[in-house]
């Protein structure tokens, strides 16, 4: 895979693809979410209405589910587009947040992962609701590590061909394997939307690679090095936040194949 | 009151407890506002959707009603969420966003209000607004002066336990008095968000303390010592909403008890 | 025309009268619009609820319809917004975001359209796509230029009085002439907003002047110098959206009668 995985190449043909990323993505991080697509050269589209989101899916790249805010329109054109990615057999990333929060977010969750998600992308409660509902039906407490979270993940990967698991490491999972990356900043976690952004990311990198690991590290590397370089300017959560956004749409961005050595395979 | 009131522990409970902060809010501010709840220690959510709204504000620890931009779904979700809050005892926290512009938010404000917020917010045409509906359903004016407002604020503490109207200086009434802030930046009212924030503000100090003054002057303590450390550092709005939302993490925030000399009794 | 037309006056007037700007805007770039309006003076306010936004409507000074977002509700509340701006003889700008990209958003464009905007602004593609329904039913492509546009801009005419087009260099049309912008900053694309916050001004401008060239001017004239001074202190998108709302809002902004020599008449 090393000799392989090349995400300066991956991200260099999605500069030049600038593939459309169709996000059903919720109201507090949709503008970030769209700030850190265009930083990185795709060209982000939302909207919500079933019809209009329906017909914008079937133009588009890639789709990002996003269950952070949904309402009942959303719900409908979240399912009715994710039918339209399944059947064109395009690229599609679900985010299921909060969803150990409320039965309510569970069955919808758990009603969009019957439609074989290409990636999914949580933090360790969240994978861990998300695998319950799926195969056991149970409830899931809040609050684990993301090496609770390794189980449940395996599990996903029966209906989903890549897992990541975002967390003070952030781990990967396909049928290859499983990898734990290292890096990022401690300021992530205290801004809103830096997890969904990650999510955006694993779609827009999917729409120019199939193979799902590649996907998922190179849109993780692509966080985690901007994250770094963007520590050294902040002040605070906005100053990060800012700075972020910045660094993701460097050019000279140290995406190089020696950001793979941040990645360590735990098993393969 | 000097000798019991201690913002700074207040603050040190908020960041141990990380209270869930659920907002039912408007879509022009709902990014700062979870930056900001981030920024202080508390957790929080957002959701519009009336099923799982009303699930949400079952395990939340505070909830902030904001009507700045209402649809017909979020509104029920309101007032689902108002009534679990309501049965619960749980503490939340009425923004009656330009409930002075249309006859449509008058009614819908004033529905809310029969469930007895914990507290209100809002400016001095809102906090009159919400009174003349309540007591008269007479039309009022807009651009009045927090003096102006005082009244109605003595009428609504028989809906609230707290009510505060944001202006050049903040007034808090309770029914144990009457306190006038001072501090702050000129710059809050030229960026939109500083007054929804405080909202939320209040809503997260409410969930850790059930003394009515203590949570509103913490919350607006906290919001103005930050506002004054932002601009220095201010160029212009954007800069300055990015400094505040800095400072309002700094954990060397001085807010301590000297804080409490800002706040000057004007009737007890 | 040169001896007549003063920005800088326009911008005066602007500031004394703080016109109400009713935005029913996309979710996405929201926060900034909100922004963008408060920076050059003007009172913003969003609201989606049919009712609600056509009481607001009434007591507006312009409004603005950016079809980035629609929904079942806001769509409605559009329909009946614009109803009452016609009737009232209120100053109001479409933004018809995308609307070359699904059959849905060309049939809601068009059915606005209907309703006879004060302006349209939109980049080369949209003004194609709205004209191209307008006139003929048929479907567009993307990524034109702005001169491919030139003829759709002026079959436009036949609905609105003014029509922008967005690009490299923007380019204004009113049954007067046709004027080419100079100015302005590469790093504009590249951040969300900077098209739908053109839509904003040009309502906010326009509610302060009658003649159709001047309030597109203005508006295009703020917001290119404001970016020119912002490019100077960008290192990436997110600081150049900051430091242009800081520009927007600076009182020396040099929106003096020499802006004016950005502006060249192609055609009179």
């Amino acid at each position: 895979m090393g000799t392989r995985f090349d995400p300066s190449a991956l991200l260099e043909t999605l500069k030049t693809r600038a593939p459309l990323v169709h996000c059903l993505t919720n109201r507090v991080t949709v503008t970030p979410m769209a700030n850190a697509l265009l930083a990185i050269g795709a060209a982000p589209v939302m909207t919500d209405h079933p019809d209009d989101a329906e017909q914008m899916t079937a133009s588009a790249d890639a789709l990002l589910i996003n269950l952070g805010t949904p309402t009942q329109e959303s719900l409908e054109a979240m399912t009715r587009s994710v039918r339209v990615a399944a059947a064109d057999h395009r690229p599609w990333v679900l985010d299921p947040v909060g969803v150990g929060a409320t039965r309510f977010r569970r069955t919808a969750a758990h009603a969009l992962l019957e439609y074989q998600p290409t990636a999914v992308r949580g933090n360790a409660s969240e994978i861990m609701a998300l695998a319950d509902e799926a195969i056991t039906g149970r409830g899931v407490d809040t609050q684990h590590t993301v090496e609770d979270a390794t189980e449940a993940a395996n599990a996903l990967l029966s209906y989903s061909k890549g897992v990541a698991i975002s967390g003070q490491q952030d781990h990967l999972l396909t049928e290859l394997g499983h990898w734990q990356l290292t890096g990022g900043s401690a300021w992530q976690p205290r801004v809103t939307g830096t997890g969904c952004v990650l999510g955006a990311l694993m779609a827009a990198y999917g729409a120019v690679s199939d193979e799902p690991f590649e996907a998922l590290a190179a849109a993780h590397l692509h966080a985690a090095i901007a994250a770094e370089l963007a520590e050294a300017r902040a002040e605070g959560p906005a100053s990060f936040a800012s700075a972020w956004l910045d660094a993701l749409a460097r050019d000279d961005l140290a995406l190089t194949e020696r950001a793979i050595e941040r990645v360590h395979a735990l098993g393969v």
